[in-house]
């Protein structure tokens, strides 16, 4: 099976040619969609989404992103294999977040031309050397087989939460279409009990159990479903009704 | 096969985590996506989008259906079997008009943990709960092992026209990509010829055979393939032109 | 293989009620949605998509393609062979500019109404003939059965580069989610060296060979990855960036 995670958005053919080219050379092959609506280059975004999603899928996924700023110049592209999945992408960071050491068993560069289309264009490496490349896979080339091993591949930075005192300090690190906003902060990991969650000017007495825990058009703090520290309104937004979104800070205050 | 209609969009990995569970759990079954185009938390609209989808799509289909405003509180969770199709789904109306008396067969609670995913978040049950039973069905489990029967569920009042004299007033339901403005007046049930429609300052004359029917940028009252009254702007949006969405009143008059 | 491309978008279920109808008549047939996001009623968007994408998928293959203001009027429907594909849509152009002469190899008119679904709407024929036409074609029914063979189509004019001294003038024919803006300029059609390619008040200085060749901020022109001239923003939209879209004049001026 592959799963594809790109900024390319479903209003442009650019997913349906990848499909094309996937049906073509691994015939049969089911393709899922995780999301294709990173917002555009958006490495951060698409790494989060990858490394939230991926964990759903079937053993042996073959995992195909793209958020690619850096298509047709010197990046590498890279095939890397965890203890679960395969993952096949830039070598911008996108991958770093889903595949972490210490279950990364190898780290390949995609170097044979020969599982790249040809004539291969430098501008959309999705169609000429990602697709192609995930199809090979699908159909049992040894990731070995790709181009030579390295030892290591560019790693995003995510941004950690701080702690002073009783206050973990942290941010927003995305936002869905609903506008819940999802912090960097796991509850799981906080040694008190949650008193305040304060962001911009609103302040959250403590965690709720859910969304419908707290009165409509109220905001609640819940723990989301990828183990995150949220901000919600109830029956609304909540980026919408604070005015804010990724970046913005968040305290979280012990009894 | 599984069918989803969903209120989560296509921008985050929602409806890919809920593939990525049922691929997991229901290898090779068909899951085809109905739309994830709901509006947030809009069960009326889901429902309706639900109930003139179905009927298109082949005997014993699992349509899974997600607009649940109330996750994580103590709204039941179902699985409706009528004569044609299975719905799985939250119990705050959202399968009530796909599945209607007289072709429910029956309603079962889900309350059978086994079927879920364990931990079981309080915000995502499409991942937790939903996706997990529908590939469960899909396998061929009995929507009876799912929980106890139930006798009811509920039921959303979808507004019904008036009749006065000769008139027919009604109200419009829902709003598609083109602007259509879909009203809740099937032209079938009226007893006389319509000689006017009339919603805001418009005024048409009679329903037109198709869009093309009328000079363009004129307004055209059509019936729909849902079978409803439509009002459209031929090559344009009657939302835009008119100004009007959701809920906006429709007079039909007879000649 | 069925391959739909759409102006139906994915916010409504015209796309999955369209997938239905193939599951139904034609179970296990896989289908690969191309785009649905060709602007409404967009033909000449709909035909450049259908024609730059259908390429790339497998030998065959069934292309189901609708932007169809005309639905319900006396313009025809078709099937269109040729060497590589089967092509389904309305008779207004949308097919012209993938099924081009001297590739094309039977034009054959949507007749015979058994292979709809009756009853037929006169506003959704994706549903009741387009859908149902290319499920009887994936199952094995030959095109000459569906109606009698025509000797021509509607095409569609696309705007030619015109060639004056050392000029070439073109235009912006295709925009994407990135704002990149896509000319009817082959690059690999001009006979000199570029020295310039000048669009509202912009001048940029040659073609580059990848986005990530120029500074960040910086346009950039490309041979994007339909083999056409492509004016991006390094890192951002050259259409937001220019305030340009479709229909802008683009110079080519030979060293």
């Amino acid at each position: 099976m592959i799963a594809l995670t790109t900024d390319f958005g479903l209003v442009d053919p650019w997913v349906g040619i990848m499909k094309g080219v996937i049906a073509t050379r691994a015939p049969g092959v089911p393709v899922i969609d995780v999301s294709h609506g990173v917002p555009p280059q958006d490495v951060l975004a698409g790494a989060l989404v990858l490394a939230h999603a991926a964990p759903w899928f079937p053993p042996r996924t073959i995992h195909v992103a793209v958020a690619d700023p850096g298509v047709g110049s010197e990046r590498r592209a890279l095939c890397v294999e965890t203890e679960r999945a395969l993952f096949v992408g830039p070598d911008n960071g996108l991958l770093s977040l889903a595949a972490r050491a210490p279950a990364v068993r190898r780290i390949v560069e995609l170097a044979d031309e020969r599982f790249f289309l040809e004539p291969r264009s430098r501008t959309f490496h999705g169609r000429d050397v990602f697709a192609p490349v995930a199809a090979a896979l699908a159909t049992g080339i040894d990731p070995a087989a790709l181009g030579p091993e390295r030892a290591d591949m560019e790693q995003l930075a995510l941004p950690e939460p701080r702690r002073e005192g009783g206050t973990v300090t942290g941010e927003v690190i995305y936002v869905d279409r609903f506008g819940n906003l999802a912090t960097n902060i796991a509850p799981e990991t906080l040694a008190a009990t949650v008193a305040c969650v304060r962001l911009g000017a609103a302040r959250i007495g403590g965690i709720s159990p859910s969304y419908s825990a707290v009165p409509r058009g109220t905001l609640a703090a819940v723990t989301n479903s990828w183990g995150l520290l949220e901000i919600a309104l109830r029956d609304g937004s909540a980026r919408e009704h604070l005015g804010l979104g990724v970046g913005a800070t968040v305290l979280v205050e012990a009894r």
